[in-house]
């Protein structure tokens, strides 16, 4: 059994309990998978991780299960979707059971705040953080930094805007605090009910006009579900006043990336046709996810 | 990356756009690994196949599964069974986000017409058809071709009625484009409310006694809840004019074979002993339906 | 094929039809995969197995899942979960239809009573039970076992109290066939209203004072919503007279161990604390299960 340090080393709950160091060790990583020719590298065959999944997502899961599978590593998948997985209480004895079957780590994703962190106080297994609540969302973010780093050569000096539902947003939290870490500048955008306050002192809000003059715009997912009906704009509203439009693409500078974390309301936070063009680095985020999370999964069970 | 012409040769869209040749290809490959001892032949070990199953059906799915198991495919299943993943948009953004993550192939079943073939434009990977609409179910025709020439020797000459909602069903539609181009002839037999009158030119409908009188009689699901309740007759009453009773079983000539594409309605469109008698080839269809979908996934990837 | 006896004898539906040294037996092989170092030895690399679930039960799936793969098994998971399959009929062209396709063993967990036997029957494949209504979970009892001989030596002699819903209980049967063969006594404790009036001849019904003096206290999962309401207490009223309350739990022998099936309704057959405390083996229950599973897979198909 690893000690109780080691298993805090190796899970990953956050991108703001990472160093710069532990940072550009797990983007080196990733470029080293990203570069193998060979998709299928067997060299975690006889370890078993779970994905737990008591919040759905489709895509971060299989992005999960490719890493994981391209690492020769045998799966489990747990969706709490159908079932009544949704207090705390249960979602701790799932992850029990499965340490107590003999799992080697891992994957969780889950709505409830503060929970993830009570768990991996409790079980002696690495745990990987696939997103928790508005909390934090970190190998979103370290794709997200490698898609980055990949274009830019580097992440200094780079000023980023996040635009969209700060709120809610575990992306924008776990982008703040790995940008910042790099030291690229991060600037907000967000109408006023989306705000946090609390996060105003680490990065501005800006204007939509200002927020488009950066080397990367992010733009995030708008759940209009998930704000009161009477406070809220109507998507249409939402668009004309948040949205990237193609009109507002067209005004980038030629080597402003736009950058979404998906999946995305086409017409809605950004158009249809700015999804698919070259700016757009949506499907390079998609790709780079796979050797992030397996330089993840690496580092919590090699 | 594979070039357009090539993803398009190694896709399976439909019987419909295979010539002869290709037909006969895939169904000797069938036979190759229909005659293989070993379960387990894992050429395919580094390669990552999707099973993107918009529509529901535990049946085909497995039969991939199995397939792709057999060589060695790593597997991601993808259901949308609890999700809302109904709209022509979101399918295409699950394939795309396949495809980012580096799968070599996806299986596509889906229920909006046309959809497919979309798709199949837009994306760089090869896609085969697991039933789409009321299109094309190209795997299930294959493995109906190769239940029909295991049992018959070859395919050209067989007589072949096709009893049951022609209307809505792909099955009669793939084996109507697989059979005629293999020399066999092809009769359908329905009710008036279940006939497709742009089929009536490539096959003509004949009474129940008629169809009876074949080398094979295939019955098809009857799905009463799709048709509008005033039109048609209860359960009883479709037994009754077009199941495939005891009776009417008893009258087949003795080298008739029966054959389903499953799941069957029992003691509706057939009746329960006939199912399990010695003229029924259903449960060696779905035998055959795992070395089809090995030629056919070797077919896409190899 | 495997003979009809081969396969009877390869299927694991029930404790009651095992005899003793058939229980030593695969306890022994237990203790074998128990011991082994290396999670993964994929000897039946080659063989697949169909998990199919017709009743829900994560943990259970789980446990064989891992079990399978440990083995290096080619592992299908179906889950009825969200479809319709309740009807004996279903299951029967489900098992069918997975045998057809090439399965090497199924496991099965169902609801109605009296159809895995059936089942059995017309099938060509090992069978295996992984819970079939309130008759029998034969797996469940074998890790039960292996986990109180671990502790204690032997099983000979052994006092163990089961206590809770005895009527619905497959895991108090197959507890008492597989105690009172290997030599153990077996005392049931239950309110009334569920008593299972068939089994008073082979054990006792005592009272809780009289069950908690026992080398095993084992606690079985309450569901309230099973019973009719007006019958039943409350879940409070139900832990004040047969809960394994802490102040209870602290009268126990010091060598008494406590036991549960998992998963615990806590704070109503059992306190919170007592899940927890030293005397709790239903973590090393969940973990003893999957060397059980893997005896009895290999058993099924080596």
């Amino acid at each position: 059994m690893m000690t109780a340090t080691k298993v805090k080393e190796r899970s990953l709950l956050g991108i703001k309990e990472l160093d710069r160091t532990e940072i550009l060790q797990l983007l080196n990583r990733t470029a080293y998978w990203d570069n193998q020719a060979e998709k299928l590298t067997p060299v975690l065959r006889s370890h078993f991780v779970a994905n737990m999944f008591f919040e759905n997502s489709t895509r971060t899961r299989f992005s999960f299960e490719m890493a994981e599978k391209r690492l020769g590593v045998q799966v489990l998948n747990f969706t709490a979707a159908a079932s009544s997985v949704e207090k705390g209480e249960s979602i701790y004895d799932t992850v029990r059971t499965l340490e107590s079957m003999g799992i080697d780590a891992g994957v969780v994703r889950l709505k409830p705040a503060g929970v993830l962190q009570q768990l991996a106080e409790k079980v002696s297994i690495p745990l990987i953080n696939a997103g928790d609540g508005n909390n934090e969302h970190p190998t979103q973010a370290l794709l997200d930094l490698y898609t980055m780093s990949k274009n830019f050569g580097e992440l200094k000096g780079l000023k980023v805007s996040i635009i969209g539902d700060i709120m809610h947003s575990r992306v924008a939290r776990s982008n703040l605090w790995g940008l910042t870490k790099m030291g690229a500048k991060v600037q907000f955008c967000a109408p006023d009910n989306m705000k946090a306050p609390e996060l105003a002192e680490f990065a501005p809000y800006v204007t939509m006009e200002e927020a488009l003059k950066a080397d990367v715009v992010m733009m995030l997912r708008v759940q209009l579900e998930r704000h009161a009906s009477g406070i809220l704009q109507s998507a249409d509203e939402y668009r004309k006043q948040f949205g990237l439009t193609e009109e507002r693409a067209a005004k980038l500078d030629k080597n402003t990336i736009i950058m979404h974390p998906a999946p995305v309301n086409r017409n809605v936070e950004i158009d249809d046709a700015v999804v698919e063009s070259d700016k757009s680095r949506i499907f390079p985020q998609m790709a780079n996810g796979v050797p992030v999370r397996m330089a993840v999964i690496e580092r919590a069970i090699h």
